[in-house]
């Protein structure tokens, strides 16, 4: 099993020289220049990845980790923690909202238990198959839910490692299935508090800054999140410039696995799509711990969260999306799919100036 | 054949019951409550229009209306006027970006020759199967371009009644092939100088505020496209108040065809998924005609283009993505279609807390 640091050295900046040969094709083709606006630059950054002016964007694959938190005991969140296994069981039979929306970007869905406090559902097998609409459920809890960060590490050093791997080899299993594309997702009661603490431990903000309501916390449970990150800080002091010591101290079983699911999948030059706040975690400590991880990275769209987009600053990405959406799992992920497939369909597709006989600019 | 005004009268508002009922299935979905955020709204509204709570989305139909302007010839575009030509064939060979992005979003797509000013190619021939991603081709040309605005009006009174019929025409059609959305979308050198006078006449908005480059005017250029709209809406003073005096003297035969399309698909009770600017001043005016109207339109996107705002703003609709695109063609209405998908497919296919047994907000 490689080390962290092996993996962290496999990973390459992007050559600006593709991203050049993929400017001047759209130069050529049948458009006014810079018409597509975002488009191009996703078709370009897509080129420059695969080191190809013929990307692919298919298979892709969503994957959604999901966990428990310790520190949900402390009572951050509007729902009550059983709805993290209760969701698991939602997801395998298709009823979620990143079921529908993993199927109209035509992505495979993989749901990863990293660590759900209950013993997932006797009832759910491992299905390995991807038809009829339903994920590929695969069963990696490293253990049963973090340790309340209030009062410590959430994780040992060998859990953090564990998650991390997780994520790794799941990105290397995509590899070797040819996937071009990812999707991060996750679900996990208590995992806004952890990106929180997360997003102010890396970029210095105070944590009401970077604190919002998660899934619809009322006033005071929105008091007693801010109160609990401020503590968590306080006791844990993890070190800014530090990734795997924030994720170890006040990260998640998830966040891990997505953190380790970035640093893979840039390894093998796959593209990786972002989604909210806590996802966007994940992808930002994985560029603190490997700066060019953020060649690899479309940050999907603008979560409702406040933190989300110091994190989107911090890796240096602009949304592609803003549609007030805050439910993770991967949605604004799989949205973004179907951005990509267009910008790549037009940059593939259309006729050049010279093949359609159609006059330039004068 | 109905008069104008026969139409308008078949256009009713939505029912905001059908709001209601939707509102009330999106509280009892698998998600917190508003975490879809606009995708809900997308979804609500689409139920009160085609008054159901399992509202379809296919199949779905792009129109790209085209025809050339008399303005052109003051010297308003980057591109000569024999582009216009020139991309409808491009369009019938499959080559430009709409052909790709209507091929992504999984709809039909339909040129419609509404007045260029050549006399289009000999060699394309009224394709009316869909396969192999090439477009329906309709050759209704009303006149072989506008008149120059800048000397009287654009447009006859009863040539600019023949193009709204075309639009309208062409959205019966659609309801007789069951069609769930139509997509606006057109092509036209000098279109943006037409949709500029349009949305100054509209809005009171001086022609300097709501003006801009085009397919990509240099300064000069610019400069001149501003003075001549200022000099079109002088000599030519359309009434802000009547949709139809403003269309006759300043607007385009595309324009025309898809202000007709829109009364024609919201008495249809077709959803309308507008695109940029010029698109966007055709709904504009069937709204200014018919305020209804503005029940059944999805603003796509917004555009680079300054007066694209001014005209959202007239109609009350907030654009759903904002790629920084300003190509035209229906890009953007084509992009849009996806995300429509997406909260269609979530609304319909979401299992509810009852049925999956998740619990509740506490």
């Amino acid at each position: 099993m490689k080390s962290i640091e092996e993996i962290v050295k496999c990973v390459s900046r992007t050559d600006g020289e593709w991203i050049k040969r993929a400017e001047a094709r759209q130069r050529q083709l049948t458009k006014p220049p810079g018409s597509l606006g975002r488009l191009e630059e996703i078709a370009c950054r897509l080129c420059a990845i695969q080191q190809t002016l013929k990307p692919a964007v298919a298979p892709r694959r969503m994957f959604v980790f999901v966990a428990d938190h310790g520190v949900a005991a402390e009572g951050v969140s509007a729902f009550p923690p059983e709805v993290t296994a209760q969701m698991v069981r939602n997801f395998c039979a298709g009823g979620a909202a990143i079921n529908a929306l993993s199927q109209t970007a035509r992505a495979e869905l993989y749901v990863v238990d990293i660590g759900v406090a209950d013993n997932i559902p006797e009832n759910i097998t491992v299905v390995r198959d991807k038809a009829g609409g339903l994920p590929v459920f695969i069963s990696r809890p490293v253990r049963r839910g973090t340790r309340n960060f209030v009062r410590g590490a959430a994780l040992t050093e060998s859990e953090m490692l564990a998650a991390l791997h997780v994520g790794i080899d799941l990105a290397a299993e995509a590899a070797h299935d040819s996937v071009t594309l990812i999707g991060l997702g996750e679900m996990g009661i208590g995992n806004t508090t952890s990106a929180s603490a997360i997003t102010s431990a890396l970029t210095g903000l105070p944590p009401a800054h970077v604190t919002g309501r998660g899934t619809g916390a009322d006033e005071v449970t929105f008091s007693r999140k801010i109160q609990t990150i401020e503590r968590a800080l306080a006791v844990n002091k993890p070190s800014a410039l530090d990734a795997l010591d924030v994720l170890r101290k006040v990260g998640g079983l998830e966040i891990a696995g997505l953190c380790g699911l970035c640093l893979g999948a840039a390894a093998a030059r796959i593209g990786i799509v972002s989604d909210g706040f806590i996802a966007t975690a994940g992808a930002a400590l994985a560029v603190r711990l490997c700066p060019a991880v953020a060649d690899y990275i479309f940050a999907a769209h603008l979560s409702s969260e406040p933190g989300h987009l110091a994190l989107l600053n911090l890796i240096g990405q602009r949304p592609l999306l803003n549609l007030e959406m805050r439910l993770g799992e991967g949605t604004g992920a799989a949205l973004a799919l179907n951005i990509i497939d267009a910008a790549v369909a037009a940059f593939i597709e259309m006729a050049t100036f010279n093949s359609a006989g159609v006059s330039a600019k004068t």
